[in-house]
């Protein structure tokens, strides 16, 4: 069989299972939702072994160590997976919520009601606790999921889905709930393809994975995860405060989309801070690329080019610039993020709010880390990424935002 | 200068006038919508004068009378554009709203605000009224507006915008608040490709417009408007009331995507209810296209095909099936329709509970004719089309489906 009827085949049986899950009680998703948390806790030794003979490909072509690390897993590891599963089934089922309802003069009664969105398609990259998240939060916000992982960890991802899957239909699931696709390259092509099928597609990874799928999907997308966030320091602001806002959202953890990458600097405050701040980001090891007003405070600081104001290192590198307004602030931002988050350390209540009012990105923080910015932190108890795009979700999305609606309209024979 | 680099100029005007836009108060808002509305009625001229010539050249180009009627302006449809803009300045402001707002654990004060799409790009097709209640729309919801309007209504299109945009900025809104696109069929593509300077672009029109920008678009996209609605009649139903609403929901205006295309009939009550619905409907000039048990009532009923199935008529046609349950209705929705509105008309409870769980369609209609889904109807104040797509909005758009939220996020100093 091809790999096209592969998928498409894979997209009908999802859509006959959406169309089944669509009507499952909270108590029988909750009930699947724990069988497989307590299955992949009793009986994780084919998912292990898959996993070590991805790690021997994985090794024998040369994968990186941290490839390694992300793609191994262990019995902690599944038994982290057992555990968001199992607080998925705690937290309130999305569907059915009324989000607007209301009689017309006519006495028609309309409301509108929270209902799943149908397929949902995940391309993602070398984790594969990835597969039993993302199943998850799609199976308790009422969906059928198609997984794509990557090839380096499909027989891991396989391993798993065999598992939940076996698990779930024990437990009342329709058969197709939750399908891996097959791992070859043209399997994401024919996924975005299958518009009529497939409802929507959320890529998780790297830039380019998601730029490739954003550019190419005929099926609607929701572009998540790259985040050149700044942080802004006012011309008033709290000098210790501004220190510990940059060094945390800089070096507590690199590698995230809510790390910063840019820090702008009000040209008032920059003599007092910067002597505090470069020494401080130098201590932690991090690598600071700024303009020239910058590099005058410390010989360290490298030139910073436009590349570094484009740039997501998502490393302990960061760029430093002297601007001359909060306006030039905002403008920066405008002209070089990518919408995901900025802050502003201030003390000004009208800096503040100008600064929220006129930056453009998913989340605004005034005197807090940008590193806040995540469904676990805003308290959505599960989290299938952050939306940088502003059609359907914005920001991190947890279950109500894997969901659309439908108006129901209630009458005794109204006609117009 | 090329159609691209118009195209794209346009796009980043209107991107700056967005930013400005977005910090506009309701108050500037609402002033800019009644100077618009008040230039049109006091100066209609150029714009009738402009809409002769576009109507002279359809003519010599041999455009059908439909079409001609279509692109008309007369001062009774300007003055019907200019109480719309007052109308859209009586409806509350979307932006602003707060949407979620609660306290973290760590004192991280959690606000998700309502905030203006962008940049919304519309493309539409012969009728020159959409020009006044799109930008209306978008303006009033903080966004700026590419204007694609079809070549045969440009020089209309033209004088609008330019008296919109007089009157408008005169009252303060950025100058580039509203734009109209070249007409050249290639304008289209370049929108489409302008992912990053536009947010959204809503096609209205038929449906071959629709397919095109849905499937070339790497601009995200709202899908509009293509109705295949089908009314089920029950096993249990007051047969009247089933024959008033098929007749209404076909016949009232058969030109509109929320008219009925297929009535489904439950083969328990086809006896009593056919030999009543048939001649009814061939009363008001409708051809039913029906399955054998349906033209075993009526000799004037045509054989129906897949094809009728799957039409949007748009005409005094109407597909006519008898089907042997609800569930056997529900698939045949599912196999067929297109996800626009579906009505039961049933006495029965638990019949339009399964209905409403099971069909998956923007709106489901119980005892009410499919005419009712419609931004006017419930209650809206405004519409900028009907989202038969699961993101982003579904069903009627009013002023809050042309918006966004972004979370704002305010501390004392937190980190992580």
């Amino acid at each position: 069989m091809s790999v096209e009827s592969e998928v498409l085949d894979a997209a009908r049986r999802a859509r006959q299972a959406a169309a089944e899950l669509a009507v499952l009680s909270r108590q029988a998703k909750d009930a699947a939702l724990h069988a497989m948390a307590d299955a992949l806790q009793a009986g994780p030794e084919p998912v292990l072994a898959a996993n070590d003979a991805d790690l021997a490909a994985g090794r024998a072509d040369g994968m990186s160590q941290a490839l390694l690390d992300r793609l191994a897993l262990s019995p902690d590891r599944i038994a982290g997976m057992a555990g968001g599963l199992r607080e998925l089934a705690g937290l309130p089922d999305p569907v059915g919520e009324v989000l607007r309802g209301y009689t017309l003069p006519n006495g028609l009664e309309v409301r509108q009601v929270r209902v799943p969105l149908g397929v949902v398609g995940i391309v993602y990259e070398a984790r594969p606790n990835v597969t039993a998240d993302a199943a998850g939060i799609a199976l308790k916000s009422g969906n059928a999921t198609l997984l794509r992982g990557s090839a380096s960890a499909y027989r891991s991802n396989a391993a798993l889905v065999e598992l939940l899957t076996q698990a779930g239909t024990k437990a009342g699931l329709p058969e197709h709930a939750i399908q891996l696709l097959p791992a070859e390259r043209e399997s994401v092509t024919h996924l975005m393809r299958a518009r009529g099928l497939v409802d929507v597609i959320i890529p998780r990874g790297g830039a380019s994975l998601i730029e490739h799928v954003v550019t190419n999907s005929v099926v609607p997308v929701i572009e998540t995860g790259v985040g050149n966030c700044h942080v802004y320091v006012d011309a008033e602001a709290d000098l210790d405060m501004a220190v510990a806002i940059v060094v945390n959202a800089k070096t507590s953890r690199p590698s995230v989309c809510n790390a910063a990458e840019t820090v702008l600097v009000h040209r008032d405050i920059a003599p007092a801070l910067l002597p505090a701040l470069l020494p401080a980001l130098a201590e932690q090891g991090v690598t600071v690329h700024g303009d020239e007003p910058t590099r005058g405070y410390d010989g360290r600081v490298l030139a910073a080019t436009d590349d570094d104001w484009a740039a997501e290192y998502l490393s302990l590198d960061l760029a430093a610039r002297v601007v001359d307004s909060l306006d030039a602030a905002v403008e920066h931002i405008r002209r070089w993020g990518s919408g995901h988050t900025e802050a502003i350390v201030t003390t000004s209540l009208a800096a503040a709010r100008r600064f929220v009012a006129r930056v453009d990105s998913a989340a605004v923080m005034v005197n807090a880390s940008t590193r806040y910015t995540d469904g676990g932190e805003f308290g959505f108890g599960a989290e299938i990424g952050i939306s940088t795009q502003k059609l359907h979700a914005r920001g991190p999305m947890g279950l109500p935002e894997l969901t659309s609606s439908k108006y129901v309209v209630t009458g005794d024979g109204q006609i117009r």
